[in-house]
């Protein structure tokens, strides 16, 4: 058995969604239901962690945390596209092994984070998409849920109007939306150092309202939205995903760390407020690297986000400092 | 116009796939249809080339000669799924720009390479999946075609080996292969560099033989089976595709040039023959850079290859030098 105490203080870090995120339209009920949301995420992934868990175990945790909540863009809160369906894309990377695994357009796997763990550790490959991700979720014993298991009013009414307005909503690009609460709404992810030294990185998204045409974004790609490797930091990216798949952003980090020497706060804040601006997009970055060094950053007006650093209790914060 | 005698001399690379390429069961006949589609292709972007064009046309005119082509594992010379299907992925990349578009599980799209091409010029995404991706192509007027257009005897007569040894085919991975002479398909790809020195990368494959599960490899994905960033260089990857995407094999090219101040060779080399090997794969990478220097580098016994610059004849190899 290791011993816990002579281990390394684990970290996580997590993100539910970057964007345009208004003080003047958020009531404090609705600040309070995305701090609780947020707390509950790191509580799970903390306690895997505290336990001598991995940190794969701790970011599937806090992913799942957010994906069973329907205030983010992931599992049962995913937005609905242009034909009144939910599809569904995620990943997650290994530090210790950069083994990989991902989903995308899947829709009635209640967890996509664990259908992109199963690819990981139960296939040879790295990513499936479509039915044939669905059939490998349901041959591993994974949840599978009705479409209606993803209908919220909410999400409805948001489709609803993207229609009437004859738009598609990116993750919380404000530029392409109207004044209304779905700005406030985002892609979920998580990073974390575990007791052990090795780092993982996961995202999950419920993709852009009235998409067409099976888009997929950054968020299950492995170096776009998603990175993780012992040697220099895991990565979880929200925004824009086209802009993040244009400069790999979450790869880059890691490069600018590995072959620039840029420290990971200095890397992940050129990468967000530089290179996905630089290729027309808006977003934020969460990454933590294997000394426990911590980054959030965001070109946004805010990102939900939040740290956990071994039993002390989380910090959250929705807006910039 | 451009007066073209002031402009600098263009390049053309491009792969029909690496793999496990034995000598010993190549027959003359075989070897001369194999070099005279690598010339056709590299003709076809050369002419393109050298009238003026851009390196984007260039690489579209060499790939779609190899996807049309039905020695390649490409288009025309798809390998079937589990179910008897041909599911088909590509991507292109613009260097000027970074403009990107990319196609997976396409089945009914003559070549997926316009169809990637379309995506990046007259959509707002980068990735287009599935049944999705269908409906964008033929709203874009793309030739479709009938399943049985991918049907050639032998990629059918692999496929029952395949079935009958329960194995999956990955390219050109010798080591999950029978010694047969399926051992020398492959993915296909092109980067170019044009006189106006802008460069372009484009990749385009029919995945696994007797694959299930909707499994996508390297090839669609932005920054691992494809790259092309003027300020460094345009990539394009062939091989185990999973060991590509957990290394971001195209970007990491990239990023070993400008971080780490490798030259093209150098950093092409390092991620063909050490990086993609450390993370179990074996394959080949095609780079040129916006000096004009060519690398064509693998970690197998051989790689479909060859090189235009300006008007001078092409040159062709098979095996290692």
């Amino acid at each position: 058995m290791a011993v816990i105490s002579a281990l390394r203080e684990p970290v996580l870090v997590i993100h539910g969604g970057a964007g345009t995120i208004d003080p003047a339209t958020m009531t404090p009920e609705k600040e309070r239901a995305y701090r609780d949301a947020l707390s509950d995420s790191l509580r799970a992934g903390q306690q895997v962690l505290n336990a001598g868990g991995t940190a794969i175990d701790a970011v599937i945790g806090a992913v799942v945390s957010l994906e069973d909540c329907p205030l983010f863009n992931a599992g049962r809160g995913a937005v609905f596209t242009s034909d009144g369906r939910n599809e569904l894309d995620a990943s997650i990377m290994d530090g210790a092994t950069r083994a990989a695994g991902a989903v995308a357009g899947v829709t009635c796997i209640r967890n996509p984070i664990r259908a992109a763990h199963a690819v990981m550790t139960r296939s040879r490959h790295v990513m499936l998409i479509g039915p044939g991700a669905e059939a490998f979720a349901a041959e591993q014993g994974l949840e599978a849920v009705e479409p209606a298991y993803f209908y919220t009013p909410e999400r409805w009414a948001q489709l609803e109007r993207a229609r009437a307005e004859g738009r598609i909503e990116i993750d919380h690009d404000g530029a392409t939306r109207a004044a209304t609460d779905e700005k406030k709404f985002g892609t979920v992810g998580a990073v974390a150092l575990d007791g052990h030294g090795n780092l993982a990185a996961a995202t999950s998204t419920g993709g852009v309202t009235n998409k067409q045409w099976g888009r997929v974004g950054d968020s299950p790609i492995i170096g776009a939205g998603t990175w993780a490797d012992n040697a220099t930091c895991a990565v979880s990216g929200t925004g824009l995903g086209e802009a993040f798949m244009r400069c790999c952003a979450a790869h880059e980090v890691a490069a600018l760390m590995k072959y620039k020497g840029l420290s990971l706060d200095a890397a992940v804040n050129e990468v967000a407020t530089i290179t996905v601006p630089a290729n027309h997009g808006t977003g934020g970055l969460i990454a933590v690297d294997a000394a426990g060094h911590v980054s959030m950053r965001f070109s946004t007006t805010g990102m939900y986000r939040g740290v956990a650093r071994g039993s002390v209790e989380p910090e959250l914060a929705i807006y910039r400092d």
